[in-house]
């Protein structure tokens, strides 16, 4: 079923680290944790590309998908992740807002441990939710977004796509552009990228920067000209538009003269700065569709990154070692 | 794939009963069925407990979880029961008003048949529904909780919590409380216990007492405190919120002043009663938080017991015998 | 897995036609394509009446069931025929607004060929959409109904069932009763049958017949009665309620009396219609219960070929071959 180039690539996995019960954030991993996953997506991003995308590793495991947001796109990256490596897998939707009460939430979880679920991936609007889970069950937690704190499958599959564009992620300037404040893709980066040894640059509208900014280890770029002369990469977040109806932001159209990313602004320099974004863009917004689409965006890489990086994930708190070629066992 | 243990334990089933085609209800089982469920589940448990929750034994069978009403619980206690038989599932949750209409029911059930589905698990807000679907289409039919009517899957996973906390149900003293009138966990209880030797006390307001109940085999038991003082165990109702809109108790309130089952209330007496739970919970309304999760509460085995209950219904209905692991085929 | 009356009668298939990427209409099909597609869906009939109802000729395939409006029916008949092929499937019910705009589905599609979905079935109220997706990505597109264009598996499962009733469409007489105007079915039934060699009439009130219908190669039967009169079938198309409120025609009960087919009309011919619905029916709307449920009715086998005419065709859209018991790998 595998074949041995896996095995290979597997072997060369520095596994003195390990991840723990739950991935609820970058902050507390460490950088052998986070190149951990990274090296482990490596082998898991040749399965996608295989005519049978299926590996045994998680054959016979149970893994709820417990959205009380919705989300297409992580909610069938996440879906496809676990389908890939043979997990038996359900989805919630929990839209009613009887299961969204913090009280509710403790029964929920103690109610799919009892029908020994054996991991659940969580995206919920409260921030430390999926870290509250965690501490609840035994079963393994996956944070899939949590409020305004952080969304770290997002940020590994940001800094797989780094690497394979730049050969490593040290030293890289990369600068996050837009809402900061409200932002879990934001966090989790700055977080996954200074561990790893790149610089940070954030860049939006004062009233979109979170209080105390300056304290972490980021360069402030006010105009995103500036973002666009520091950066090697620019990692464009998708402007939520019910900002605007808050009063952070005058209009969209205002937004994006000021902020959008334009091929205009990037012929300014002479070189070729790598594009990202997490998704689902705001074409003519944050960022314009020849940029989107040119020849430096990675973004659709991203989302290809994005399956194999939640495989890894999926992988390693299932208890996975490099050898996983011989733990799943045969079918 | 399967060990012995599983191998001795569905020897020991008494198979000289068998279900039928369809699994409506309690009230028409007999001791021997449903004995014969209960039997069948216990090897099952232990399926939930390895590392692969896999059996082979529906492999290639199709299931249909036809959800007229919401119920996360028990459709994904269903679906990681389907799934752990290795059933392809299929989820259609038919909260539209068109399809709940009784002819278009019967055009949606000759449908299924017509696309050779295998199994209907439906849950549907008219009484009846069930029985009503298994006696025009070919597939088997478990009811999932129809109307005011039954929900045999729950009592029957109480059944087997009570079996194995007190090795038997005959002589068992269980009372059920809160709204006996609405509940079809309290109508599946009722024929479940008698059937199998208990005696079944019931206690709640007076308004949410059907007429008639006297005339059951059961014992009124007018405070809570007296179905403490009578009972082995308490299988505690969820309180529909909903009632107390509807004029059936004065308030949230009120009805846990009166009806409250509380660690107080239970210190009254020398005895330890088991705590039961069909969820989820009203804490602080039905029961306290203390005694939900007190040592004598068997709420979240309850759980575990239902996937296991559910695995042994789908497996017999679907004409399994206890040398399953011959009969489902290698893998 | 498979038995060999499956080998045998694909070796009769007629290979020389190939489908080509996507599955979008009938209307650019030939006759060669929409035979191969009905005689591969002949030994895959034979699947869904096994006790395993699977086959493993899509294992590891990754498909999206794209569903942009809502449709029971079609979703779970081509979910159970993907799982009867052992494909991996993740369903997507796009119900918001945002993601129907025109540019979204650009980047929807995008995003699901970067995750390397294999296939896209797609139902979508906009006419040309699957087509338009079709264009974009690589995936393997299939049209599950786009706005009042095509619904082509429709049309396939009702040319596989007259072909079973008859032996053949060649010469038949299909007369297609109803909504001619806003039916995406009428539209795949024209060309289906007409290309196979069978004369199609069209029957309706004039306000539900679209401009340039007499342009095309059918015949106009003005009163149901000539329909009855002139055609060995007829296809009662489902009368949209909403058509009414619209002003297309006065009131349900109007319509019954002037165009409903009831065994009363049906008995002023001596030969035997036989009589066909894609369902969800209005009984006592577009066709009496007594017809639908009658001797001649073909109703239920058009569902249960809908199931085999899917699985053939998302199994020549992969690549299948008639060898398929040796492409699909052991299992």
């Amino acid at each position: 079923m595998l074949d041995t180039s896996c095995v290979r690539s597997l072997h060369g996995v520095n596994v003195t680290a390990s991840l723990g019960k739950d991935l609820v954030g970058l902050e507390h991993l460490s950088a052998d944790q986070i190149r951990l996953i990274l090296d482990t997506a490596e082998p898991f991003k040749e399965v996608s590309e295989r005519p049978i995308k299926k590996v045994p590793a998680l054959r016979g495991k149970t893994i709820v998908n417990l959205f009380f947001e919705a989300s297409t796109r992580t909610r069938i990256s996440f879906e496809f992740a676990e389908k890939r490596l043979s997990a038996d897998t359900v989805n919630v939707a929990a839209s009613g807002s009887s299961v969204s009460k913090g009280e509710t939430l403790v029964d929920t979880a103690r109610n799919l441990e009892a029908m020994r679920i054996d991991m659940v991936v969580i995206r919920h609007h409260a921030s430390g939710s999926a870290e509250f889970l965690g501490k609840r069950i035994r079963s393994n937690v996956i944070n899939a977004g949590d409020g305004k704190h952080e969304h770290p499958t997002q940020a590994l599959l940001d800094l797989l796509t780094l690497r394979d564009k730049f050969g490593k992620i040290e030293g890289l300037k990369v600068a996050i552009c837009g809402d900061i404040l409200h932002s879990r893709v934001a966090r989790s980066n700055i977080w996954g990228l200074t561990k790893l040894g790149a610089q940070v640059g954030v860049c939006g509208p004062a009233s979109l920067m979170p209080r105390g900014i300056d304290e972490l280890e980021v360069t402030r770029l006010p105009r995103i000209e500036d973002a666009i002369q520091w950066a090697d990469a620019l990692n464009i977040l998708r402007l939520q538009l019910e900002r605007m109806t808050a009063g952070f932001i005058p209009s969209l159209r205002e937004y994006n003269r000021v902020f959008g990313v334009t091929t205009e602004r990037l012929s300014k320099v002479s070189r070729n700065l790598v594009i990202m974004h997490p998704g689902p863009m705001n074409r003519g917004v944050e960022i314009d569709s020849d940029v989107a689409d040119g020849p430096h965006s990675v973004i659709l890489p991203q989302v290809t990154n994005g399956v194999a990086v939640r495989m890894a994930v999926l992988y390693l708190l299932a208890g996975g070692s490099p050898d996983w070629q011989h733990s799943g066992g045969a079918e």
